[in-house]
């Protein structure tokens, strides 16, 4: 395809989506959770068209050289569609927010004012290789009454195209409208550029992926943007923590699930505790295959319970997503929140203490999406919180921030219920 | 200045900002008041050295050739100073949303929940030539616990300075941390494009003025805008309307203050009134001196009546300000409904009609901000709202939409209490 063909066609689908979202807002909840259960069903009926358009991708994966963990990422199986058509209708039965009066009131002139939620509209996502990306985002969006325009990795588009059409075309006999999800099914990487200048067409972009992927859409894009960067999290062990809980939730935070954003990157420990906990900590990271790098104080203090590495200034902005911990002796409180807001991702931070006060001020003071008082980061995620569903983890302070769900998903409107009031 | 020490500068403002950001998030509502307090007062004390400023604005404005009007907007008098200190008396007297618990629930597993609304941080606000913006805009942030830079006209640069000062200045004895408000101190526009680019400090970027400032600020920012495009506001006299009101709401709409972004652009009449309405509405229009833009239909019904020029493509897309109305007969409410999402800014539209199910179709599938039944658009504003305060009207969809005050620049976190739990 040449480049302005290109172009046309994403502004073309950018037109039929906006189309759509007008009818999608029309839809009641009844209407919109039996679309989703049709949609479900429908991924199960095509299982054999999925998978094989799947081995194509694997093939060409293989090919390719991809890694062993990639082509696992890519990889879809009968129990895999199966686990996705059961989270449709997982989503299904969530409690949808559209309509919902978030607030009401009536004004000395006799007008009622009602603020209450709606769909966005039309989101675009970007994201990497794993085709159930494709079902989990759509169906979000859908539930909340938004139309979709998805671009996923090239290396899952044959597995994108089949559940895409499976989802489309699975809800369209139960009413749903044409276009309300739809693929971008070209591979060439300027669709996203067209995607994030199109803002006449989409509310609202969410790019899930890499740094560089993030990047290129921050800066081209038009529309708000809700990214998640990285989660460089922190865990602060204060003089006043019961030392125990202090060793159990640092080395839940680190090693339950050592890949993933919410788990902790450097340790910071009170130098008051220093000498006591120090060795501690440094054995029982040892003990689960933990990475250390310390500063100085740090390795002073624990070097003969464990190796540890010098952590350079680059160790404070690492976001390993491995069995690698950076830690620092800080001389208090004050200077444990001064580390977090300038090193840290704004992402999700602990304190460890008995002391209300000192938590107080961590918990106001760091200037994160979640801050923790005696509990594992590893919480910060969308299933924890009780939101039955995750759309990602927002690094950004406006709309959405921390774990974004269905609610993160809509809008509002004002609406006023007059009597011929005007204005004097 | 070269372009690279303006950078450097702009940047050092930034870092500046942040730093204040943090400082703001610790204050109390009292100390904030008694904080806005002083900056009122300041304001009056300094009354004669922001006039001087002033009058070197306007001079150079007279020299430059500024337009009467444009001048008038630049001028301070001691009563527009006094009326800017009132101003910020009234904004310490509001509620203060910082510290508000939005939500707060307890998982299972014992750990309790809150999201909390804080500050958003760092504001950057852009805006034209009336100097009380500097003052409005800052104290609206201030109250909200954010550090602003603030970029105005340059026209108006020695008032803006004077103001931003007396502000800054004003405050810092009775605790206002350094940098709280900051204005850039130099005209170059190129101060725009790093303000846009520098999102490690700014976390909002608000654009306040025309269509070129926000194209610029859209194109270059990379966090978040919010932004007021055009207000595109209609009336649609449904089949079941009151006549007598909705000739009332309609002229009010039009004609009570036509320069602003609520007043009705396009009046939209339904074909089965239209024999009826369209002299009438032609003849009270024509008395309040308003120049009408009609489709055919609407000439052949009302030309009679009134002289009226034949609408173009042009006219359902363009915000007169003035007192210009373009007219159309609809078929139904559908096309009424149609033609509001396809030309319109999506900011604030009305019907009038007896018929609830009709207004109810219209409130819920007219994709504005605002959607009045029987009711003029001129109420939507933030002081007719009943907010005490207004920053702007947003015609974005994401964190606000429609009239946006005090709770719209709050952001929220998440503050997560337990026991020493951890994720299994």
């Amino acid at each position: 395809m040449t480049s302005d063909e290109i172009k046309t066609e994403v502004l073309a689908m950018g037109a039929r989506a906006r189309e759509a979202s007008y009818q999608l807002a029309k839809l009641s909840t009844p209407q919109k959770n039996e679309i989703l259960m049709a949609m479900a069903d429908a991924l199960v009926v095509r299982e054999a068209e999925i998978l094989a358009a799947n081995d194509r991708d694997i093939a060409a994966a293989e090919e390719n050289g991809l890694t062993t963990a990639m082509i696992d990422r890519l990889r879809l199986t009968r129990e895999r569609i199966a686990a996705i058509a059961q989270g449709i209708r997982e989503v299904a039965a969530l409690h949808d927010p559209v309509g919902e009066v978030i607030r009401e009131w009536t004004r000395p002139n006799g007008i009622r004012i009602e603020k209450r939620r709606t769909p966005i509209g039309v989101i675009g996502i970007i994201f990497e290789s794993r085709p159930n990306v494709t079902a989990d985002a759509a169906v979000l969006c859908f539930k909340t009454g938004n139309a979709t325009i998805l671009r996923g990795g090239k290396e899952a588009i044959h597995s994108n195209r089949a559940i895409a059409a499976a989802l489309q075309e699975g809800g369209a006999p139960r009413g749903l409208p044409n276009h309300s999800i739809q693929l971008i099914p070209f591979t060439e990487r300027e669709s996203v550029q067209h995607m994030a200048e199109m803002d006449q067409y989409l509310d609202l972009i969410i790019p899930r992926g890499g740094a560089g992927l993030i990047e290129t859409v921050v800066s081209l894009a038009r529309m708000p943007v809700i990214k998640h960067y990285d989660g460089i999290c922190h865990t602060f062990v204060d003089r006043n923590a019961d030392l125990e809980m202090a060793k159990s939730i640092a080395v839940n935070a680190k090693t339950q699930k050592p890949s993933v954003c919410n788990t902790m990157e450097t340790l910071l420990i009170d130098e008051a505790v220093a000498d006591e906990f120090a060795p501690v900590i440094a054995t029982a990271m040892r003990e689960k295959g933990v990475e250390l790098r310390g500063d100085e104080r740090f390795a002073a203090l624990a070097g003969s319970a464990a190796e540890i590495k010098p952590a350079t200034e680059s160790d404070w902005t690492t976001e390993y997503l491995d069995l690698i911990l950076s830690v620092k002796i800080v001389d208090d409180l004050d200077a444990a929140i001064s580390h977090v807001n300038h090193y840290g991702s704004h992402h999700s931070d602990c304190i460890v203490t008995g002391n209300a006060e000192a938590a107080e001020r961590f918990l106001n003071e760091v200037d994160s999406a979640t801050v923790f008082w005696n509990a594992s980061t590893r919480f910060s995620d969308g299933g924890e919180f009780g939101f039955g569903a995750e759309i990602g983890i927002s690094t950004d302070k406006l709309h959405a921030r921390g774990p974004m769900a269905l609610e993160e998903l809509t809008s509002y409107k004002y609406r006023i219920f007059g009597e011929g009031q005007i204005r004097e």
